[in-house]
């Protein structure tokens, strides 16, 4: 499984995603599933992929193969909008689901791929989407400025409360690895290193990505502080005669 | 949807419920999802109830129609052991998914029920189980001592964290509405009034039981308790120099 978040604020973007792949508990690896795809000095893209791993990295082959010889369907140079590319990313994806459709889903397996796409073109707003399996997307809003994809429900609660459009990068980066870290306690098929890549509005590039390994003392720190945080508010809650 | 969990501690048993039923979302109703079981002096029983409603209903009809008259699988007072009652509980549950399963498949329903069953049989511990939609059950146990059906992800965490077989009956049931609350907040196919059951170690009766309306008080307050909580510990978080 997996779980990777975006969250757009007026600021920029934050992504965000762990690191686990497996085939059954008993082949499990770490794959980083975030990748950033700078083509050309006015333009800046990041993917987050979940789903099956083979066709995950075949996408991004292809998205870099096209970069070099593009096919009918252009490529991250050609498009003009946001939105544009987000169509190119979501056909590929379909193209190689279809491809690997019939083999996989007589072993029973799914191809369903879900990915997270953002990033900015020069002189158009940053924006975030999600693209579904089928290849169409949604895009965040202020209202809504988080996309999950995924394990998402587990870190969900942390976001529907504190995800807020006018929020801080910081403070998104900072939700982002709460939303992560939640997750992960209560999933065993989420797990670190975590990767987190902060887009600041108009930089037209990741300005900065982290990552967090299973022992990171901060990671440590931020979870004890977390942890006994909502410990102190059970414990003091207004009480019930029960 | 559905969101009910049990919890089982040293001093007895909780039992929540939320009271949403739907079928789509434009036909939202009220009903209890909690069936309390009094067959006789010597044991009090008690039934959480997660998927279609009418074949729930039929469920509750057929295990009082037994208490009258005992067919072939017996009845709730002629069981002599908890894992007996669940049993019985769930051979009930799936010979009446069975009765409807072509009828309903056709139409594209799921005929999927799963109960949370627990209590107690004079000179028996307490217990308290999860019946699946096959029959077959489990119970918890003094490391996992919560159980939950339905929409279950929302309101895990929060159990993963402070759900503990030594924490008293009262923690154990504002530890429930606090999960119940978390997860109406984000998933709009769970609603109250939510209802909580306190069962204490060989009393052989449920010994309190209450009703959480929407607009119900307490609830406001744990509400804004628990948030507030949760804001002052997100901003108190240890930074990092993102």
């Amino acid at each position: 499984m997996t779980y990777c978040l975006g969250i757009c604020v007026a600021a920029g973007i934050v992504f965000a995603s762990d690191s686990r792949t497996n085939a059954g508990v008993d082949y499990a690896s770490v794959y980083s599933k975030m990748h950033d795809f700078k083509p050309a000095p006015d333009r800046q893209f990041m993917l987050l992929s979940s789903g099956n791993l083979a066709l995950s990295q075949e996408i991004m082959y292809h998205l870099r193969r096209d970069l070099d010889h593009p096919g009918r369907l252009g490529n991250l140079v050609s498009v003009r909008y946001l939105f544009e590319a987000a169509e190119y990313v979501g056909k590929v994806c379909l193209a190689i689901q279809n491809d690997h459709r019939a083999a996989l889903h007589s072993s029973g397996l799914s191809t369903e791929i879900t990915l997270i796409f953002g990033g900015q073109i020069a002189g158009e707003p940053h924006q975030l989407f999600l693209i579904y399996p089928q290849g169409n997307y949604v895009a965040t809003s202020s209202d809504t400025p988080f996309l999950q994809i995924g394990e998402t429900k587990y870190g969900k609660p942390v976001l529907d409360r504190f995800a807020r459009f006018d929020m801080s990068l910081a403070d998104a980066a900072q939700l982002s690895l709460v939303s992560l870290e939640g997750t992960v306690r209560s999933n065993i098929s989420v797990g670190p290193p975590y990767e987190i890549a902060i887009y600041a509005k108009d930089s037209l590039q990741i300005g900065r990505r982290f990552k967090f390994e299973d022992d990171d003392p901060f990671l440590d720190q931020l979870s004890d502080a977390w942890h006994r945080g909502l410990s102190a508010t059970f414990q003091n809650l207004p009480r019930y005669p029960w």
